[in-house]
């Protein structure tokens, strides 16, 4: 265990580099049943695929997603499910210029630091790309979610840059290539991204994730908290420096009068608290918010350091996302996904002889 | 395991409950030889204590904390630490008007619809006073870090509900109940919690703790990342809402060139990271900010359901934070030392054979 | 995590030495509702007490346990149990003289070359006194397998030295201090007690442990085998040196034709499995074999080191069984119900939606 | 998390079924910087690969490995190690007859109790074939273990049927597909296996494994052992019905006396405990035996199930080793490695600042 594994119960293990062979995964307590083909798998890749707009890097990658054990005729056997994603498009060459330097901001840095080696092409474990393992697990996640519980995962750019984009429908979201929820504002986000690859610069996004239909009880007390695996979750995300529950710093501003949401025989009438108390899910929707720096990796000059400690100047030429918030959507839904089934495991593990005891009318839900 | 234990190699394990016989904990894989007496862990627990101020809960508690196991001749052996803080100003009976009824914002609801069972009085297990395990912990973690590696763990009150508290000095925090950095605020702290107290109604905070020293290379790629750690074990605690690491949500508004700090050979000449990059402290400060919402239990009268699931008002006499985020900062900090001091571990185990290539000359170290 | 807790969901975590003021465990995972008293585990503990007979340790303690949380109105609440058992009769002069040698045979050495610390009191935490905490969590863990699945896990001894105690009667078992399931033998038992204590040796025994009415399908595959499970519980237990599940080492003399067992609709015709077949349960006798060494602590002088690395003699002088295979049966009853319970619910978690296909008619069960 | 991966810091995932089209694994949390390739992990899995002599399966196999990730310019770069094995010879219209039956001793019956669904090609998940993940990933563990701490681990058949192994030389072991520590008893070991195989049936066999140079320390107090962690390792290889350290079930009609290992200054002058005391490693030769009982798939009528829970009978023809013990030798030295490994690092991660205080002079080491 050196961090390449996460979820207690339903637990994915990750393996790949950037200009490896190919990217990996094991998702490990998967029920037996599930209908599952290389099909579902790519449905998600193909959301979070690199070249599929101007706005993203274009590498080009089919990332075509084989299941190689775990699944027989057509349905998950309990056992441990490993996919392959094949790595296509490696232009390692690319990275020459900046194997001996640190691009700031980056990861490059660290890595070499700790393990006093690194694997310096298309930063190597630290790509992005290693997003793919999450993307392929939460697909399995969400399916399973959604046919057993009927809870529905999904997401949108919340914020590009300096634009903020008011939630109109979910429909829109899948009808552009930033997963706006609002189709007016993708002229003004187009232009700002065209301005900003011309710029050589990057900027930062905010994405906005929503569980709906997890039943009251998902999550344990004290340490265990459904919102703090959420937030780990969220945070080993590439580029997150930010995760919100709920109201999240805006309760810093909230009085308890105005945050604790009240309660009737149909539910909650607010929804300040995201969907958990204590850890453990309401009932309502789960709402989460993350903050995603802007990408490392810029065209323009830099200073920083050589790999033996002088000072350097830097530019990256590789092919690189503008704005990595723009692919992000996919992903946090994946890891929100990946952690609520391994607490609906955890959950049904311990109280599955338990009804819960105060049943609402017919709940509004509230996002 | 549900969700009372947190830490991979130094792991603490919780229980008790507010209006229990006790408190208790048990810290596993502290290194042995490192001096260690209930001397050490109370300094820290009185720093938490209710009842050292009119903003706080005047619950009269000693938390008086007594090492049973893992100390030997005063030092660490290196097996299991024990340790009791038992309960002493328990009023049941202030819980029996809401024995029936669920608190808006608060656990109460959602520990009985998961268990089927509860136990009322003073919010049982999720009563913030479990807090007294991990500051404790948190001593323990404190006092290995700055003897082995220099690391410092502080924190102070960033925000109290409308009031933002600009940074002084380190030395002004301890001279005030509000851990504010900034001894001009406290008249205008004292005048609003003496306002809001009287109004019954509570009020949210910001939080904001940073770790100086920590060397490069703590945290592990992908999911195993320090932030990520850090995310959890912040999220993990009571009435936290959002976490953010450096720049934080602020980083949406930044260009890549503005956020990504450069380097030079005195090092960073930023830290908008928060001294963590791809999930690996950088070796400078760590800086992380939390917010807290404001206190569920509050004396105005809220709509709510009894267990029945009839509506009902419920108004809570109890004696209670009106902010939480007042006695939070000593919490946060020792969640931070624990997930440090587990991830010094982890690093050793892993690369005690390496020596970081890069030496910086004597770097400067930014907040 | 250093050693100290075992279990995935129901998860023990243990803490105190011999000599210290007290031990005590916390219990995480166990399912709310459960009916649980002080006195459920005391029953327990009173079978593993020092003292209850001349042939064992003449310690006198009372062994109490007190519950500190996790229970209210006498259920559990679905959070942590945390108990504590004081110490009462430590005698820590009989150690003096030992405190400066190594015992043959003892884990003296060990713990000082790898803590460069210890507490030299009694075996301070390798005493086999922790295993209070292993008979005070099994207690819980049969009292549930018992009521939610009509599990019942028993032990008796099966040799003491060179006598081998032919199986007779579970009645018998609780009848003696031996947990010899035949009264016959008694008599012999006794006498060879008798005069191995006065002969200042020890000796060595065989436990057997048997768990019924397990159904089928606990249990994982490769790794987390539930027979793989049982044996690292059952090594971990102090004087353990060998494990046998089924038939053991009887099978390398077995041919496939005859070890294999055979099924009928009445279930299988025969348990050389011992109810474990790829690391699931089969629905038959679950049955585990264990041997015990010899205690370490004897009277008669032996060759060993002093902690400077000086040769030296020692004797060991203080209270110890002559044979630790006396009190273990309720021992290792406990350590087989943990594993048990644990799977219960590992199992549930993964396999709650999955019904057995074949249905036995009333199947025969073979111990 | 559902049974797929072991170790607490060097962790194996595993993946895979006999007749899908490749078993994979993955390692995480080697140390970086050392020297491997494909040939070393290629080195050990010939050694257990089929067809290698008639005794043996004669499945034609040539478990070529590839390294995908976490080796860079040849040697480890401290990320995730994942490798491929794909399979080539699978014959699953073997298994067509026996698809709708269970093998008396086999785990189809409980796997399909479990899951309610399987894979029964080749065993699915629970073929012995999942031991190639193993043998690679203790590839790199020895490696590692030598290079680091001059640790050689090893083994040799001790028992075959009812033929004992009289240890001669380890020369020997690695010249003859029996792994025969014996040159002598070859032709009698031949002629059995030939007449056991003409016969149908099947037989059980003893492996002793051990491991060589451990230094003293390693392990963990309670629950955490080294010699428990040892006997889930071995108890989860296919087939294994007990696990013996040391003096094993031998000490059970041993005196303390006997028993207790002296020491001088020179060392223990026997090893009765198997280099464990107290579960924390004595410096001494770990010694580990294990008990494999015979194939469950044999080419004699046997009583059994239909998937339908009718009774039938059944009869394997597919090509299955009539003794799993004869290739098991270099997977229990595996797993005896990736258990070293990781307690290796466990114990530098707590105790790297300690120096074991007591020197001893050249210790002689006894197996």
């Amino acid at each position: 265990m050196s961090g390449n594994s996460f979820g207690t119960l339903f637990c994915v293990t990750s393996f790949g580099e950037s200009h490896g062979p190919a990217y990996g995964g094991v998702v490990d307590g998967c029920p037996p049943g599930l209908e599952l083909s290389n099909g579902d798998l790519q449905k998600e890749l193909d959301r979070r695929k690199p070249g599929s707009s101007r706005h993203v890097t274009q590498r080009r990658e089919s990332d075509a997603v084989e299941i190689l054990s775990g699944v027989y005729e057509g349905r998950t056997t309990g056992t441990a499910i490993g996919f392959l994603v094949k790595n296509e498009d490696q232009r390692s060459k690319d990275y020459a210029a900046i194997a001996q330097k640190f691009r700031p901001g980056h990861a490059d840095y660290t890595y070499f630091q700790k393990y006093g080696v690194r694997d310096p092409r298309g930063g190597g474990r630290a790509s992005a790309r290693e997003t793919v393992v999450r993307v392929a697990a939460g697909a399995i996640a969400k399916k399973w979610l959604r046919q057993r519980y009927g809870v529905v995962v999904r997401g949108h750019l919340a914020e590009l840059g300096p634009h903020k984009i008011a939630f109109q429908s979910w429909d829109a979201v899948e009808r552009n290539p930033f997963f706006s929820p609002n189709p007016q504002v993708i002229p003004v986000l187009e232009k700002f991204m065209d301005e900003l690859r011309e710029s050589g610069d990057s900027c930062g996004a905010r994405v906005n994730v929503v569980a709906e239909g997890v039943p009251v009880g998902w999550g344990e007390p004290v340490y265990g908290r459904l919102d703090a695996d959420i937030a780990a979750a969220m945070m080993s995300i590439n580029a997150v420096k930010g995760v919100e529950i709920g109201a999240g710093f805006a309760a810093v501003l909230q009085k308890g009068s105005e945050h604790g949401d009240e309660m009737t025989p149909e539910g909650f009438v607010a929804n300040n608290n995201g969907g958990v108390l204590g850890g453990i899910s309401t009932g309502q929707h789960i709402t989460v918010s993350i903050a995603l720096k802007p990408t490392s990796s810029i065209r323009l000059p830099r200073r920083t350091l050589d790999t033996e400690g002088r000072p350097a100047t830097v530019q990256t030429t590789g092919r690189h996302d503008p704005c990595v918030g723009i692919r992000a959507t996919p992903i946090a839904e994946a890891m929100l996904a990946c952690v609520l089934m391994d607490h609906a495991l955890r959950h049904r593990a311990q109280c599955a002889d338990v009804t819960p005891p105060v049943k609402l009318e017919k709940p509004k839900k509230i996002n």
